[in-house]
This record gives structure tokens, sequence and C-alpha cells, in this order.
């Protein structure tokens, strides 16, 4: 139902532009120089950062470690978007929790497990909000499971430091679906997942693999170009000249092939553009 | 000088093929199928398969294990080529070993310090012995830094499941140079080495980039191709499309940055043809 105020409101999706993405590769220094936590705090606007740590099994500990980093950086307004599991996205207080992030600066999603997240507020009025914050100018940001969750499509888990067999487990779920047309991956030199982000994209390479290292980032100021920030690097594995894979064949117990991919391994200042999937 | 004798023998490299090369990433089974050591075992003539284990400290051990698993596979004459250093490469019994790889059937460099390799037997009659036995149709074969020493110019160590920064130790040394145009890295997907191996290639794209997973190789029967045998996967990285590095960027802390570098993973049964650079 619409009420009249409603309707005489300004509708501010259509006049502003989508606001930043930040997606971090975990570990990001949250003590030194913090080069990514400061790339965020720089684009926020006014209201809270809202702290959404639902990916967690700790979230009190990661809240505190966030607020005192985030609190040195001049972002004082630091609040937890307290929201353990599906009840509590749809429970009594979820409209309160949606109000919170009608005034919110950004969302920041926090790591642990990215299937927690999107459990908790998938479908949920919750989750319509954090997108509609987006659409309204304000930053999203994801750390770890928090920067898989980016995806259309997620990576959940495969192994990492091997080459995955066509018959071994790559798990892969519906994201948020903030960053569409990529796969994201995180701790990515540090966890040897080259194999395993091949294989997803080996699955369908009309979507780009975007590897990122731990203390790294990439930032989306716009949803054509992504720019790298922080220590480590970024692979982008471009799977649209691949001539061969044999993901789909039934009866193979071989590795993974892929013949043909493109490799871009991108380090701080770089930018690449995912329309036309080319480094510059 | 040379002798009257020596004048009437048959110049055998001229009239010959040069033997195989097999390129092993490490840890090879030994006791199960052993695919990879039967490959070796398949491709040998008459004569030897001399354990070349200068590259371990611990070469008696190798010995006995090789000894063992070649023995099930029909390969009853495997002798150490015992030479612990440089020493040993030139003192009065190395033309007794000179003599011993005139008639062996292949040579297997064994794992441990690829250095160690090239320091004991480099420049000397030894070398210039294995090198004749590959050109007369001898097998040679290399499993882990014995695979390393294959490139012209080898990696000798940078570190692993990291990317590297342009600053970070890259250290190269001349190999053995059996595989030209080519730099080998082996426990690849195990290690999470894509970064030091691109970091290599980038260094002079000419080169293309070969890491082998662990129990898996690389057969050469012809010097244009090569073919994936055993359980893991193969990373081809070509750098002769790359558009921009920053490796010869003198003040960057950055890490590496390599774009538009071609992936080929390849796996059991998969070739790639070294002369078009593409699988097939």
């Amino acid at each position: 139902v619409v009420t009249r105020a409603e309707k005489k409101r300004p509708v501010r999706r259509s006049t502003r532009k989508p606001g930043p993405l930040i997606v971090i590769g975990g570990h990001e220094d949250k003590t030194g120089d913090c080069v990514i936590l400061e790339a965020l705090a720089s684009r926020l606007g006014r209201g809270p950062l809202l702290l959404a740590t639902m990916a967690s099994t700790l979230p009190h500990e990661q809240l505190a470690e966030y607020r005192s980093a985030f609190h040195r950086l001049g972002v004082k307004n630091v609040v937890e978007l307290a929201i353990g599991d599906r009840e509590d996205a749809l429970d009594g207080s979820a409209e309160e929790r949606a109000a919170l992030l009608a005034r919110a600066a950004g969302v920041f999603f926090t790591g642990g497990s990215q299937i927690r997240i999107t459990t908790a507020i998938g479908g949920t009025p919750i989750f319509e909000a954090v997108r509609a914050l987006h659409r309204r100018g304000g930053v999203i940001a994801g750390t770890s499971a928090g920067a898989s969750v980016m995806s259309a499509t997620m990576l959940v888990y495969a192994a990492s430091d091997t080459s995955l067999r066509v018959s071994d487990a790559l798990r892969m779920a519906p994201g948020l679906g903030l960053l569409p047309h990529v796969i994201v991956d995180q701790h990515f030199a540090q966890r040897g997942r080259i194999g395993r982000l091949a294989a997803a994209v080996a699955q369908n390479p009309e979507l780009l693999g975007v590897g990122i290292d731990e203390d790294t980032a990439i930032v989306l100021d716009t949803a054509r170009e992504l720019r790298v920030i922080g220590r480590g690097a970024v692979y982008v594995v471009d799977g649209s000249q691949v001539v061969r894979t044999n993901l789909a064949d039934e009866e193979t117990d071989c590795c993974v092939s892929v013949h043909g991919a493109r490799l871009d391994i991108l380090s701080s200042g770089d930018r690449y553009d995912l329309l036309l999937r080319r480094a510059r």
C-alpha cells in the first residue's frame, strides 16, 4: 500500500547514481595505513556505517575491531546491522533495521561464511533496503565472505591449493548480485585459488573471474570500471575466448582443463574495463 | 685431440632424433599405477637408467625408493650417477661416469635443490655427456628440482602462495637448457605458484611459463609438442601478447602486474604446440 506521503516523496533512485562498491580479498589492514578502509571511509556520505556481521560466528569481536579502526579514520558512527539469522531478518524489529538502512551511508559485510549472509537476508526486506541504499548512492563494501556474496552466482566452497578435478566439489550458490557478470574469489594468492577460479569461470565463461589477494580490494566507482587498491594483486580470468574445457565431460576423472583463457594480473592503481574486458 | 678410431666412428647424433623429455611436477606416484614413471620406463632403450640424485642431500634414500619403483615396472638396471658435488664431476673417476652415460638409456634428475644440480655439473664433461645422450635418443627426465633445471633460465627461488612485489626476490639462474624457450615451475597448484610464474614470464615474455602440478608431467616426444600425463594440471602462461607489466618500474613497491597474458590449463591427454603456442 502506497500512502499519500510516500507518493509525494521524490523518487531519489532515479536522480542519483548508484554508490561505490568496494570488494576486499580479506585480511585488510586495520592498524596501519588502512588504505582500503580509508577508501571506504572517504566515500561515505552522511549517516551511520552499518557493519553487517552475519557471516561471522564472532560478530561482537568483529564489531569492536572495525569500530576501533574506523574511529581512527574519522568514522564515528559505526552501527551493527544486528542480524544473526533469517528469523532476525524477518522478525518484528526487522522494520527497525530497514529504517536504519534507509538513513545509512553504507554497509560493510564482514568475513566468515558467505552462505550465512545469503541464507539470512536473501529475499528479505533487509536485503531490499541494502539494494536501495546502493541505488541511491550508498557505499556497499565486503571483505572475504562479504566479497564473495557480491557476485550474482557466488563461489561457496572448492578446494584451494590444488587443481580441481571435473568430479570435485565446486559449490556455488546465488549471491547478492550487486556485482553482476563477475565471480569473486578472495584470499586469492595466499590460498592458491587460480585452479578453483578457472574452474568456476569455465562453468560459464560469460562470467569474469576476479580473484582478490588479501589486503587488496577492487573499487567500483562506476559499474563499468574497477580500480585496484592495497598491497596485493587482483587476478582477472576472462573466459570469453576459451576454446575448450572438459567440464561438461561426464565420464572424465581428469583435472579441469581450460584452453585459451586470458589472465590479467593487476596491482595497485591498475584499472580494468569490465565492458571491454581490458586492463588499462 | 681426435684419434683415428674416433674419426671412423659414425656420428650418431646426426642420424638419430633427440630422445624424449619427461618433466615432472614433483611427488609422482611411486607405489600405485605409476603412470608417469611407467611413461619413462616404456621409453627406455637398452642400457641402464641413471639416477642423478645430486639435487638431494639424501641421495641414498632416493635411490632405494626409485630402484624399488622402477623394479616393479620392469626396469632392473637403475644405477646411481654418483656425483655429490663439482669435485666429483671433475675428479679422476669422472671419466668413468661419462663412460656410464655413454651407454645409458636415460637419466632421471631427482628432487631437492636445482642449484645443486647446475653448480655440480654445469660446464663439466658429465653434463656434455647428458646432452649427448639426449641428442642420440636417450630419455631425460626430471622431477621437482630436476624439472626446474630443464629450462635455459631456471626459477631457483621466489615466494609461493603470494603475489610477488616488484622488489621481491625472484631468483633465477642458468639452467641445463634441455627445454629451451620455457620456464618450468613445479608443485604448482599445491604451492600456489601462479604469482611467481607470471612474474618470471613477465621478465621476458618471449619465454613460455609452464607450471606443473604434483604427480603430473609433460612429455615431449618431439621438441615441438608437449603432452600432459598424470593426476594434476599444467598451467601454461603465454606472455607474448602481454601489453604491459610494471616489472621494469624502478621506483614501485607494488605487486607485479601483467596485463594480457594467455592462460591454458591442461589436464591428462591434452597437448600443447610450443611453436604455435596453442593447446590442442
